[in-house]
């Protein structure tokens, strides 16, 4: 089966699922590939809805992202905050102006009915953007965190007190009584290749998973299943990952990676430096692939994506049900 | 009664009455003006509760105000709503970035269920205004106006259609229903010198009339009470405030405006130059007051307030009941 022809959905988070989203976008048609955002870390700032993985997504995906800092618009400015902080407002989440807008919409989209996914879908081809981009739900899962210092909201967490505490519980709050998005599963049911992006396994692939129907979608999916590794040399490429990992119990290495998505993977995507730690993977029963999975430039996500697909072409069988992981 | 003792309280419309206020605001203590400004035109903009005439005031008493346009802020930029505009909203209400920082505010709060006067006080203080700028109801009073092409709401009318269209009738909506606020009822109720500023009175002044109870207040009330001309030689210093006039069957002149103020005002501050107009004015039975109103510079304003402190300072006698108009 070409590569081009495959069709391939990725369960992303923000700024590093981003980067292989944006890899492969470049390198797929856009027929061919569907994305399944994270909206654990949604949260209401000013009385405005703010989803900061599905705008890291858009923005990247609209080549409107700030590439230094990989979220928020590019060029952006910062006058209505100031505004808001004179008002005597908590500033402390940074929210551009033209980042505001899309709140706004949101907003005021949501006020009105709309349902979240296609809000999410009218902004990102509003913003040129090709890729359908989903919501796991159009219901509120916000992630929280428990710390010495209580409960928090993940953004909290993240950008307030800058992953600072120790978390030694994760939950994702009214997971229970949440439901999928038909495109969710649709994206889920129909590919030949479903990769869990190089994301934060608690953080931002977990609250996807958390949704009731779409865990069970991707184990009854005839799609090959990869997890590309969030860590390269047993660390993170950024963000919290390893550090809330050992503090939740988990092993903070690709190992622990894996039996984190254990029953869920086919194979799994490391970085080729990571040599010593392939061996520990050995009793996990999945295949491995090593490729250079680091994406510091642009040029990067494009060669990431290409050097993956072309792996797991030979994986992939069209018009076979594909094996199932016990 | 020296003229800075005087209780003063203002009714004010949007740039015309700011500029009063301003100049007002200048020449007396902070303890001895306040200000009620029009809420007819408030409307709701991409969700956001927008206040357009209690902006102006803010703005311009904290000295933030666009001293062009006379309003929005100084500085201002429109990152926010170009992308609004990517993003299929219609825009045709300018709306800044830091201005959107006061709509924001004020959207939240409402929805946490403050009220409306307190959220406008807040703000204010907050951009060190210290002249006490009160709603005249924390209902919500839209102005419609009846056009050939149906009815429009205020911001429509005035910034959507530039003031084209005619008008052949103009509603108060829920004005039945609405209550007045107590800081207005007591500023009214208090005030020596109650001054109807230099704005369009079917569209900034009569919203604030239109509220049960402020009419009877200002009846009832002991103060000196005098209106200030919207027009200098019959035509509007801004606005289409003769046309609508004219429009709705009101005679576009001073006569015009002094009648629509019968049994409302003691006083009538005409321009200097209106020597002709006098003598129309002569079967109102109020006092005419002739002086410079045109407030072009920041100096005029000073100018203007002083003049009229002082030819109304010996209006007021203290220590009386003012004399009732029939």
């Amino acid at each position: 089966m070409p590569e081009n022809s495959m069709k391939v959905t990725v369960l992303s988070g923000g700024i590093g699922g981003a980067k292989l989203v944006e890899g492969l976008a470049s390198v797929l048609p856009a027929t061919s590939l569907k994305v399944i955002g994270n909206i654990g870390d949604d949260d209401e700032f000013h009385g405005l809805w703010v989803s900061p993985d599905i705008d890291i997504l858009t923005y990247t995906l609209a080549n409107r992202v700030n590439r230094e800092t990989g979220w928020g618009f590019e060029g952006d400015t910062l006058e209505t905050l100031k505004i808001l902080k004179e008002l005597g407002e908590d500033t402390w989440m940074t929210l551009g102006d033209k980042d505001f807008a899309v709140h706004i919409f949101r907003t005021a989209a949501r006020k009105a009915g709309k349902r979240p996914t296609e809000i999410a879908l009218h902004m990102a081809r509003k913003f040129g953007v090709n890729v359908p981009l989903y919501l796991p739900s159009d219901d509120l899962v916000p992630t929280r965190l428990l710390t010495s210092g209580g409960w928090l909201r993940m953004e909290e967490y993240f950008v307030r007190e800058r992953c600072a505490p120790e978390v030694t519980e994760v939950r994702y709050e009214n997971c229970e009584k949440a439901r999928p998005t038909p495109e969710a599963l649709a994206a889920i049911g129909e590919a030949d290749i479903l990769i869990i992006g190089p994301s934060n396994p608690v953080l931002s692939i977990a609250p996807i998973l958390a949704i009731p129907g779409i865990r069970e979608a991707i184990i009854k999916s005839r799609a090959y299943k990869v997890a590309v590794a969030p860590l390269i040399n047993n660390a993170a490429i950024k963000g919290p990952t390893c550090k809330i990992m050992a503090s939740l119990g988990l092993s903070p290495t690709l190992k622990g990676v894996a039996e984190y998505y254990h029953g869920l993977i086919d194979g799994f995507v490391i970085d080729a430096s990571d040599t010593k730690e392939q061996a520990s993977l050995s009793s996990e029963n999945i295949d491995i692939y090593t490729q250079n999975i680091l994406m510091s430039t642009l040029a990067d996500r494009s060669k990431v994506a290409e050097q993956l697909l072309q792996n797991l072409a030979n994986a992939v069988n069209p018009g076979q049900t594909r094996r199932q992981k016990a």
